[in-house]
């Protein structure tokens, strides 16, 4: 990348302002740049009125290098992006035979008549290239003009995410507006605090001059970026540094790269052939939604048992009615009896299980709103854990999940020849 | 409200603009105004780079009324918004004792010792006044000045939101900036389509002069809010237009207010001192997820199995395995024997269930991937419906909790002398 480029991100919409959908063109356009080395220079939210889109298009395209919009560009009246940044670049709107080809050619393929107004779709500023829409009707624009780029996406993001991907990243490539690749090394890790992170690698990092280090902590969870800006012939010095990082990291280490941790552990099952269920009772079926979300899950997930009452822990899942009167459903021997329980009537070589108050009410004197236990059966026994957290309903259930992932995570990297009477405890 | 005021917000974070993190500030603020009459006018997202706020500050606060920003309060030199505020409004930083002993009192509280850096917290802009801050050490700001506001709220979204509803916008109130109280009544909707709710409801918001409409469409479902702008006694009439929407709607009338299905049927269930329970294979805990995730869930969820493989589905289910062989698992008959045999092992009145393929594998010529069945039993019988989407896995699964849920709903709300021997059957 010869140098750094102002990336600004108009996103038309008066239902993000309303609060009514969350902004994902911001997240998705966001971390594409940033896996190319760039930190997109700002975002802008406004309404769809030709003054509003005119006022700050000037006021990016002015600053910035690539100026990109989403949203505005459909068959209504309401969409008014194309007119309102042709007027501000002084560009005359031509009528484009191919656009309107396209656009006849995909309500054939979908067995729709097109409407009159779709014809309206079929202009575009003089100097613009299409960026062609296979999913839609309204096809994107890319625009140079004085060194500068305007690109112009549609709104729906299974248009846009593509066409982004797969059109705009190669044009700005070849331009040299990004990286080629992906710049960074990302280490992602478990059960480490940041803070503790940054002291444990201070000297490495310190040891290798122009190395930027980027934090992110999430959910227990903590992930570091490796990286020398602007240095793209360092990159065996980065991947020696990561694998340094892994080493002292031992099971704390969780993956290079972007996998989450059901992603992680659904590897891991897949590499030994092994199966997986679940037992949950305070996360709910998030858990077997977790695993379920995944590509095909069926490989490895055998299904699961939400026991939310006690009669489906003790009938479901064998969990013994004394075990219950003399621990309580919230306790690490029931835990650790709902997994054996699923593994059991599922077949499943593995099985995680969950149990806890995750609030607002319950809890007991001895485990308050937030106690959470989480168990595991294994092929070499059963383990459990007891956690406890702050936060809402939602946000204890999220912790659980992870921890139940990361429990089975670590016995299923645990060395072969750890005692086989008893699972690895965790720190 | 006097006269529409212009609102602008400013979120400061370069973990937005890398994609790292979803702009809930954006959200919540959005929603908040748009509670209370007003529609923000534009959101700016960018980095904390004093330059950078200053030149956005600028821009807004020519073009605004109110402007609120989100971020950069903290105790660190990365921490600029207010330095960088003060420096644009020409105000002198001055050091406030109050704000130091609040700061002091918080770190006693919770038993740590204040670091020297938390001093760079208790200065403010001269003008400004404190939104104190319970839950965090960076107290809020708010300055009147040439008739315009500036409010600086602290990032966290903990901190943040309380200090919002319980200070900010009692403010905004008491100038006349916003409504006094919601303005608009919602209506939600599930079975009809967007335009077809427009044809429907023409004449009866035609003879209503000055009456405001905006649909609003989001999985199957379409909302739409009426409101009278800047009319604040004609609640009555508003209240009785809602009325005549849902007599018109009926049983695709699904709600007054902001309700989710799931809270909705959890209510309807409650009323009825009635039971629930579910057999997820495609949906794969994520109806199980939606119902766990309400407070109080157990009074009405008595649990869930997740059969993702055949042999879940006849041994915890009971799934005759003919029935299987003969219309394979994607089918009415196995989807209705998925609830049937979920109700009898949970001892529930009622059960969901789902089979199909997600995709994006899988499939059959009669029934390719997006081809969901939803099952249902009731005290009255069983009953199904199939569904064909496009879209990917996920998109796929949340229509299919929807579509389950709706079943039941209807079901649920069905007169008590309809015919027992069958359910209603939904259009």
């Amino acid at each position: 990348m010869s140098q750094t480029k102002k990336f600004m991100l108009i996103t038309l919409g008066e239902e993000l302002l309303l609060g009514l959908t969350r902004n994902g063109h911001l997240t998705f356009v966001g971390d594409q740049l940033r896996q190319r080395g760039v930190t997109l220079h700002g975002n802008y939210t406004i309404s769809d009125e030709s003054d509003e889109i005119d006022d700050h298009f000037k006021f990016c395209w002015e600053r910035g290098d690539v100026v990109i919009t989403t949203g505005g560009l459909g068959p209504t009246v309401d969409d008014r992006t194309k007119e309102a940044l042709a007027d501000a670049l002084g560009e005359t709107l031509v009528f484009d035979e191919s656009i309107l080809n396209a656009i006849q050619d995909r309500f054939r393929r979908i067995g729709k008549r097109m409407s009159p107004n779709n014809r309206k779709q079929a202009y575009r500023p003089e100097s613009a290239e299409v960026l062609e829409n296979p999913l839609g009707t309204a096809p994107g624009l890319w625009l140079q003009k004085s060194g500068k780029i305007l690109v112009m996406l549609p709104g729906p993001p299974n248009e846009l995410q593509p066409m982004f991907t797969e059109q705009v990243i190669p044009r700005l490539e070849k331009l040299d507006f990004i990286e080629t690749a992906e710049n960074y090394l990302q280490v992602r890790t478990i059960g480490v605090g940041e803070s503790a992170l940054e002291m444990q690698f201070q000297s490495l990092f310190d040891a290798h001059p122009g190395l930027a280090v980027a934090y992110c902590a999430h959910q227990g969870q903590v992930d570091f970026r490796l990286s020398f800006p602007n240095e793209n012939d360092r990159q065996q010095e980065l991947q020696s540094i990561a694998e340094e990082c892994k080493r002292a990291l031992g099971e704390n280490f969780l993956s290079f790269g972007h996998d989450t941790t059901a992603e992680i552990v659904s590897k891991l099952l897949r590499e030994r052939g092994a199966t997986l269920s679940t037992a949950e009772s305070c996360t709910g079926g998030l858990i077997a939604n977790a695993f379920t979300d995944l590509q095909g899950a069926s490989d490895v997930f055998s299904g699961g048992i939400v026991s939310y009452c006690n009669e489906a822990k003790m009938e479901l899942l064998g969990v013994p009615e004394k075990l219950i009167q003399d621990h309580t459903e919230v306790s690490a021997p029931v835990a650790e009896a709902m997994a054996r329980g699923a593994a059991e009537r599922l077949h499943s070589d593995y099985a995680i299980s969950s149990t806890g108050y995750a609030g607002p009410d319950g809890g007991t004197e001895e485990n308050p709103v937030g106690t959470i236990f989480v168990g595991l059966h294994s092929p070499r026994g059963s383990a459990s854990k007891r956690y406890s957290w702050n936060g809402g309903r939602l946000g204890i259930k999220k912790r659980a999940l992870q921890a139940a992932l990361d429990l089975l995570r670590r016995e299923l990297i645990a060395p072969a020849n750890a005692p086989a009477d008893q699972l690895q405890s965790t720190p």
